[in-house]
């Protein structure tokens, strides 16, 4: 295996461990040495791999939001017929999604006190609206339309994904595909 | 001053001062000390008032929702043509109530690890959501479409409001009002 790749993926495999540390227990438990333990490496190798803990916390949320983005990507393909179960597949339904959206809600919280991860957070969403929009727009909806629409149910995907990993077994798909619905439904017509 | 309520006031303020802690710094920040320099008493005079730190941060934390559920009483005595307004006074577009939101926040994250919080938090989400649903089936709407537009509002006002903590400054009013204008509105009418 050529070195470069090598580094990379075992960079990779170590955030994918602080990823799991971080879902399991909250950024509070996830110090070097459980990442360790979880990877079964040394925390000597993780400080190869990551300048310092922030930079390792740095790679599990990025890990965790690239997830989460190339997910919201297939979304924005599908057929606008479909959107509601579309935007379903976004959210927190099974073991993967749920440790990410864990992540992004430990982040979320520690984003409202840290300026520096709330810099992070909003470039994300910047580009998870914009992307969102551009995708509505594309589908026939004015673009002033397409913005709102995009905000709206950015907002309802996240406030639904909350309540489904706080209460969990509260959320059988009728329910969720119920609210989406609801909601979708007029946010796409309206306007067109 | 009866002494009762000389206790019980002291114990609130103390709760009080643990909420602008938590809001200010996040959950590891709201130790006993910065607490207790935060209500100018000693670490032991918090002792006399709560039995350990957890307690501590599930007053403030009830202190917070106490303050949120009386905001939604409010919204949901609203006349429904004034609905998205109401519904935008419940988000934290003041100070005050971006420090209840804070402390929502960090005790979200802090219960998506911790099933004692997720009670607490199911227990308050339910009746948020029950008085919602009671509320606008009241002004009309069928039982089964209150229940389901009372979950989507719900969760657009929770996932506005994280935005709005995480983008201060990216928020002015005419892009709340539109988002809730765009999702209310449709729910309300819908099988009237």
């Amino acid at each position: 295996m050529p070195k470069l790749v090598d580094h990379q993926r075992r960079r990779a495999a170590i955030a994918d461990a602080a990823l799991d540390v971080i879902a399991g227990g909250g950024l509070d438990a996830a110090g070097l040495r459980e990442v360790a333990r979880r990877s079964d490496v040394t925390t000597g190798a993780i400080t190869h791999y990551f300048a310092d803990k922030a930079a390792l916390l740095d790679a599990a949320y990025e890990a965790a939001m690239a997830r989460v983005i190339a997910r919201q990507a297939e979304v924005g393909r599908a057929d606008p017929a479909l959107l509601p179960q579309a935007l379903a597949s976004f959210l927190p339904t099974d073991d993967e999604a749920i440790r990410e959206w864990r992540v992004w809600l430990a982040f979320s919280a520690r984003a409202a006190v840290e300026p520096r991860l709330r810099e992070r957070h909003g470039a994300h969403y910047t580009n998870i609206l914009n992307d969102f929009a551009a995708a509505l727009a594309a589908g026939g909806l004015p673009s002033g339309r397409a913005a709102i629409a995009a905000d709206a149910l950015v907002a309802v995907l996240d406030g639904v994904a909350i309540r489904m990993l706080l209460e969990p077994g509260g959320w059988p798909a009728e329910r969720i595909e119920a609210i989406l619905a609801a909601v979708a439904a007029p946010l796409l017509e309206d306007g067109r």
